[in-house]
């Protein structure tokens, strides 16, 4: 058996977890979801990149809006504008029951990785989907007007203040997931997929984890990265007004510069295939569920590639 | 101006209130509920009485189910399901709204009343509805396996288990709602309406806090109630059950007794004229508005008749 860890982050990530989870048998994959982006809201646990990776792998996302689920109804959030509530962050009538029930789970007691791990059962998905740590990392941007939470940034304000600086509170604290930090030290393992999501809010709040950096730096397989910038431009999100902002190249070039060392191997769009010596050319736009399987097979390809190269093992 | 105060549980009681409500100016009722029966579910803070007064006054009560609201769904519950959450008590998409929102105000330092008079106003509630108080207060039944939470007792277990005992945690500490005190100290109260509820455990409830029976026996109006029992049977709930499991007789009669020298005046229905000399006799059963708004204009009718007699003032 071999193994491939995934870091993910929202939506991008999802779709290429997606299409790893369709060419891996299911136990040889981990997706490592980035919990900087979970906040409190209404008294409940949101925890958005985990239940977006959860609803993508159990086939309940809702593809439209990028996040929560398909076949959503929105009762509660008409009543709770009714009543006076805070509706800046929406929460659908079924999305509701996740945060309402992993709230009451925590409160009890559990972490989240055991909270994951039996939504995810329940909800038949069958890969691993664990959180980046079962410790609180709160991820904070630092505008014009000073530092700010990451959900009021990104969904209240709609990511328009200019981002100076980004931190991740309680990240020197927090220990690695410890099946995350396991499989990155397992023999078997094939690969690690450092899905195109946003560099700076989703996959850098897991590399700031203690030891995962090191960690990565020292396994035997290699670390492969998609571009989630095609032609100067991000998919979804504020990533290419992030990259601007804080004075990098918004390219798929500037993407890989940011990781640096840390890469082994770097897929991008066929469009910027040119601009990025040694990286791998493939369709990253991913519409269909074929161009997610496709690209996953690119990935793993590659990463089958290295380890002949690199002969590690 | 004069003042109306009626003390009410859930479905009877709102049924009365409901019909005070539209033959009274609004700012001349006052409407007391029940919070004995309010718990901790699911991490939120759930009202049932005051919600169902609430929302019948709003015209928003589901009729069919006699708890909730109208036009309601179920997706949040389905997914509870899903998920491996608990489902035996039963909580629609809009009314979940109303305890997220209440939960997230009361954590937030505020009191149950002022949640309420938000919600009420939002809702377009005229009348003043308070909870009894604002302090916790637990109605516990005491069956053959021991003291068990009142939902537990009723809703989860369905009113199956024989009832020996009935307590009101934390009431001796619990200071009754001011406005409902101050109502009851108020020379311009008319009536003081103990609403067609359970005796037991949506009327004793209000009773038990310290100096609501004083302030009731000392009031310069008369206080009367109507009988939830027609013929020997309840119109809902478990009050002729427990009646019977308490050893007491189960009949409009024995509500009277129960209640004993606090009654000023009684209605009941014309199947009961017969066996509560000195009562009077209306139809109780609120089928329609109509009902409702007759059986208010009889009750009134007997206030101002006591006061007549009584000459209290």
């Amino acid at each position: 058996m071999s193994l491939v860890v995934a870091l993910s982050g929202g939506v991008g990530g999802a779709k290429l977890a997606l299409g790893l989870s369709r060419v891996l048998p299911a136990e040889e994959l981990l997706v490592v979801c980035n919990t900087g982006d979970d906040f409190e809201h209404l008294g409940l646990s949101v925890s958005p990149d985990i239940d977006t990776v959860m609803y993508t792998l159990a086939g309940l996302a809702n593809a439209e809006l990028g996040w929560g689920r398909a076949d959503e109804s929105w009762a509660f959030m008409e009543t709770l504008a009714a009543i006076g509530g805070e509706t800046w962050f929406r929460l659908g009538d079924r999305d509701l029951a996740v945060h309402v029930e992993r709230t009451r789970r925590l409160l009890a007691g559990e972490d989240l990785s055991a909270v994951t791990a039996e939504f995810c059962t329940r909800l038949g998905v069958l890969p691993r989907v664990v959180p980046m740590t079962d410790h609180r990392v709160r991820t904070r941007v630092r505008t014009e007007d000073g530092w700010i939470a990451f959900q009021d940034y990104f969904v209240r304000q709609q990511c328009r203040p200019v981002v100076r600086q980004i931190a991740f509170s309680g990240a020197d604290e927090a220990r690695p997931q410890p099946e995350f930090l396991a499989a990155l030290r397992d023999e078997k393992l094939r690969a690690v997929v450092i899905c195109p999501s946003n560099p700076f809010i989703s996959v850098e709040p897991i590399l700031a984890l203690p030891g995962v950096r090191t960690a990565l730096e020292a396994c035997a397989a290699p670390v492969i990265a998609v571009s989630p910038i095609i032609a100067g431009r991000a998919i979804k999100g504020p990533t290419a007004k992030m990259m601007a902002e804080l004075g990098l190249d918004v390219s798929a070039a500037g993407v890989a510069a940011r990781y640096g060392d840390l890469l082994d191997g770097y897929v991008v769009d066929h469009a910027d295939a040119a601009s990025v010596p040694g990286a791998v050319a493939a369709t990253t736009l991913m519409k269909t569920i074929e161009d997610r399987e496709n690209l996953a097979r690119v990935v793993l390809g590659l990463a089958y590639r290295l380890r002949g190269c690199q002969l590690r093992e």
